[in-house]
């Protein structure tokens, strides 16, 4: 099937999910749930292809993990379908007032209809992000990588059958087969059929929905966070929010990538960073090496770098106006941190960072849709449009005005 | 200067915008009122350069006098600027909840940064947009039709000026002089530089940004808007509300531009429709035809075209289930309507029908702004990410989460 006519379909599909009701949603998401305990062996055998094949192609090792499926890790999924079906409905409720002329307006919550997902290896994405658009109220079109393609079939088209034994149309979640480049391309411009596509990856794919995309998109994903030092911190908070930040999981999008350190603590301060996370690769200015003689220089792209690694540029500067151009200018407006006691220059920070989520005294890591009580997370964004940094199921309705009258006109 | 050049004054002018407080942006506003007054001369002498020119050029009358300003003309931009200074601030608040380990975070609305306008005609726009603009905390780069190049250059140097006066940058508000097709698309593609492009204008004008735009875009404008006059619907209202909705201002975008009939009232109602607006073209399907046998045919593209005039395309269809159909395929998602009794019919419309705006027993033309209460409109958004249908000035801001700790660390 094409990637047009899978999108067809889905679109075809989406309105009975779209009004379908809260209990016929959740049901939905029990037999999911049920659906994958039920096909482990199918799931597992598709799996194994998969891995089989990465191996055969000289895949590395901590990508087979992130490709590999083992029992725990299938029912991780079937549980968090349940645990979705017991969130609240983000199509309930709408706010509803009355004009002078005696229209009834309410501002209804309500799916965008069709979602694209393009996403990269873990094939629990799949039913990860299929549950959420369930919820939601939304058909989704799924388009993995390659290296998971059987897994990520088997899933869907358990998923598809599960719906169908909700009431629901099988079609609402449907993947593509094609892992082709062109295939990709195509559903980027499935403008009509497809209401809105988030993309989850790097930073090749992210480009090339910018470049490529006539659909609306949500960017999600890229992390150049930083943590500022600023001349009033407390010392302790300083080294353990940025060790915190840099090395609880330094993969992640929302972990530090660039360390800035208010000139007056550089002597102080550097060589403890040194010591408190010596598995920590640092690149500093030149600043930085004037105390730190013995580490990397960074170069101007090193401040632009997400490293997803035990790297940390260094810069040493002036003060927050400066800790803060630096930021705006370098950063992927995703998660910045000032640490100090000044309070007044806490507030120059909060407000004047351009990012998702900006902290006081406190780790970047904790932008999350869990952390920050959301129940669920479908990715995070670092655009403005729509949704900015952890986006739950609230940020996957689009609203509609739905007016009620009795024969009222418009004067002019 | 070059495009880039504009936007780049724009964008570092506008953090001192961004984070300006109420009463500095308010009394911009009020600056911008009073400047606009006392260039009153300035502004009509740059105007008649532009209707002398659009003369010269054979521009059609009608087009002439949306291009003409006067004396009142112009003292409407100055009591714009006014009446948006007294509107609730769309900065002001933000959601605050605090998490088990402590963090306090707050949902802030923050302003985009830097939004685009592009536009056609109406040098009234100029003043318009930047006055919704500047209250909401936006720089703007203002892109106008070439007809109106002195008027618009006229207007935001005095805006500009203006902004400086109360103490802020005059670059937050700018004005494209290039009106050439290059310069536009170039603004479209300005991304980093612009956070958010609304264009305003015809079909074209859409077409060209959705292709080209790699900054994000809010839709605006296209509005093929449906009347379906259902089986039980109260004769009269019928008629009041297709009347108002087509006759009351065809130009605009919450006109209707479709009528859908059901099939038991087909005989009853077109004439008698026929016969309340006999200044309307009607253009109809087959069936149509059979009851008014000298209309003109309706062609398939008839049913997908905003006419803008004195035009209806008209249509009988077998019951609710074939309108919303109908609608879902042909519309644009902007304004549609339902005249009903039956109330089971009026939910599966309002529930299905895909649009901005759906109405029950009430003209589409309330859709609009200030008909929603919403005190003033940017525009009308037929997407569905960000906002839909009137855009007021809330929709013209963003939000950031602003995360207050005392040290606190991430477990995993």
């Amino acid at each position: 099937m094409t990637v047009r006519e899978l999108c067809e379909r889905a679109r075809k599909a989406a309105p009975a999910l779209a009004c379908a009701s809260e209990d016929l949603r959740n049901g939905a998401l029990r037999a999911m749930g049920e659906a994958l305990r039920a096909g482990m062996k199918t799931v597992l055998a598709a799996n194994a292809e998969d891995i089989a094949r990465a191996r055969e192609n000289g895949v590395p090792e901590p990508m087979i993990d992130r490709l590999s499926l083992n029992e725990a890790r299938v029912e991780a999924m079937a549980a968090g379908a349940e645990n979705v079906s017991l969130l609240p409905d983000p199509l309930a409720g709408g706010e509803e007032f009355t004009r002078p002329n005696g229209l009834v307006i309410t501002k209804k919550p309500v799916p965008f209809g069709v979602i694209a997902i393009i996403y990269e290896a873990r094939p629990n994405v799949t039913a990860d992000a299929a549950a959420l658009c369930i919820k939601s109220g939304n058909a989704v079109v799924l388009r993995g990588g390659s290296e998971a393609i059987n897994s990520n079939l088997a899933i869907a088209k358990i998923i598809s059958r599960a719906l169908e034994t909700a009431g629901l149309p099988g079609e609402c979640v449907c993947a593509v087969e094609d892992t082709t480049r062109a295939a990709a391309n195509e559903l980027m411009r499935m403008k009509g059929l497809v209401d809105l596509l988030i993309p989850r990856g790097g930073k090749a794919l992210i480009r090339a929905v910018v470049d490529n995309a006539t659909v609306p998109v949500i960017e999600t994903g890229a992390g150049n966070c930083h943590v500022f030092i600023d001349s009033s911190a407390d010392k302790e908070t300083a080294l353990a929010v940025l060790e915190n930040a840099k090395c609880s999981r330094p993969s992640v999008c929302n972990a530090a990538e660039s360390l800035l350190v208010c000139r007056d603590r550089a002597k102080e301060l550097l060589p403890l960073i040194r010591g408190r996370m010596p598995r920590v690769e640092l690149r500093g200015d030149a600043e930085t090496l004037s105390v730190l003689p013995d580490i990397k220089p960074a170069t101007e792209e090193d401040f632009y770098t997400e490293y997803n690694d035990y790297i940390l540029s260094v810069k040493v500067v002036g003060d927050v106006y400066e800790a803060v151009a630096h930021i705006n200018e370098h950063g992927t407006h995703h998660s910045d941190c000032i640490i100090t006691r000044d309070e007044s220059n806490a507030a120059y920070f909060l407000s004047h960072v351009d990012s998702a989520a900006v902290y006081h005294n406190a780790s970047t890591r904790f932008t999350d849709g869990g952390e920050f009580g959301f129940g669920a997370e479908i990715g995070i964004s670092t655009q403005k449009l729509h949704a900015r940094g952890p986006m739950g199921l609230k940020e996957m309705t689009t609203y509609k005005y739905v007016v009620r009258g009795n024969g009222q006109i418009r004067e002019k």
